[in-house]
């Protein structure tokens, strides 16, 4: 133990951190103490409050402090469609390339039998009454496009089928900016099969 | 504002941590919220109570928080042998290098006037009252082999000349394991005059 048992659980502690190692919990910790103790201070009381009050909103399970969130409360979105997302930070990546005003579905996960992890803990009752309640024309299945992504996809538009509502997937293909040779195979023969009349 | 002002708040106080952009802040709020709680309310007491608690060592000023830190309190180190370090990361660095088995001072810094960083702000009282007191050897300047580290390290030796100490200061030289073609020019000339009788 070179340091002290308060700064060693310090350094610990900070390893939660995705992608923290033990030389960034270092310097981080150094930082912190060192350089930034008021900036510490901030972290300390900004986590506290986050992990306190921050639940998932009522409506669409999207990450807020209140009973319902923001995106839900603001009447400007379009409540023609709802978007289905695994994760807020899906959420977040689709908000910040814009283009999309419509509602959010947040599961937080997807299906994973052999983790335990069913329709319950997806919120998939809360889903089906938000449909009912609000009659969208148009659900945007936008899990990830993984097989358990795809599964899930499928499992929800199976459920809700009876609504009477209509589906649809984000499109596959190549990314923007990208260089073909360097695309892989699955995603290659999609973009092909997916292919769209050239307006020159 | 994507998300709630909570969450917000979070993810500008994550990025008072070194080395994390606002990309990173998101992944390490929403992977605390949404996968870890219990690991983020460690996180906020491990924080909380270093803040709180870790102050610098009286005698040699690294980071403890008792009076004195666990390596001055250490009877087994040697006691003819100080070595004074710019930052607690630094004297890190020589613990997990392994081989000095002295003692430490921490400057927190170096000489800097344009910064109003002088002499007290180092701690030099303490250090001189330390060299008085425990009649070490020698004294190890590993301040960093920066301009201003170099100034701090001849400022040091200057005040210390008349207690009758020797000065050491760490070997200049090309890198292990680093290849001659990259090692920078000033790196390299040092090396070659104090290139040593080889060995074989």
């Amino acid at each position: 133990m070179l340091f002290s048992p308060v700064v060693e659980h310090l350094l610990e502690s900070l390893r939660v951190l995705p992608g923290v190692g033990p030389k960034s919990a270092q310097r981080m910790a150094l930082h912190l103490l060192e350089r930034d103790r008021a900036g510490g201070e901030r972290l300390v009381q900004a986590l506290h409050e986050a992990l306190e009050r921050v639940g998932y909103c009522q409506r669409c399970r999207n990450l807020t402090e209140h009973e319902v969130c923001s995106l839900c409360e603001d009447a400007r979105r379009e409540s023609t469609s709802l978007c289905v997302v695994e994760s807020p930070a899906d959420l977040m990546a689709i908000e910040e390339a814009g283009g999309y005003r419509g509602r959010y579905f947040v599961l937080h996960g997807h299906l994973s039998p052999l983790d335990g992890i069913g329709p319950d803990a997806l919120g998939l009752d809360l889903l089906e009454q938000e449909v009912r309640t609000h009659r969208y024309q148009e659900i945007v299945l936008a899990t990830n496009p993984t097989v358990e992504g795809e599964a899930t996809a499928h499992y929800i538009a199976e459920q809700l089928r009876p609504l009477g509502v209509t589906f649809s997937r984000l499109a596959y293909g190549v990314p923007l900016g990208g260089e073909l040779e360097y695309v892989d195979g699955g995603t290659l023969s999609r973009a092909f099969s997916g292919r769209q009349p050239f307006q020159s």
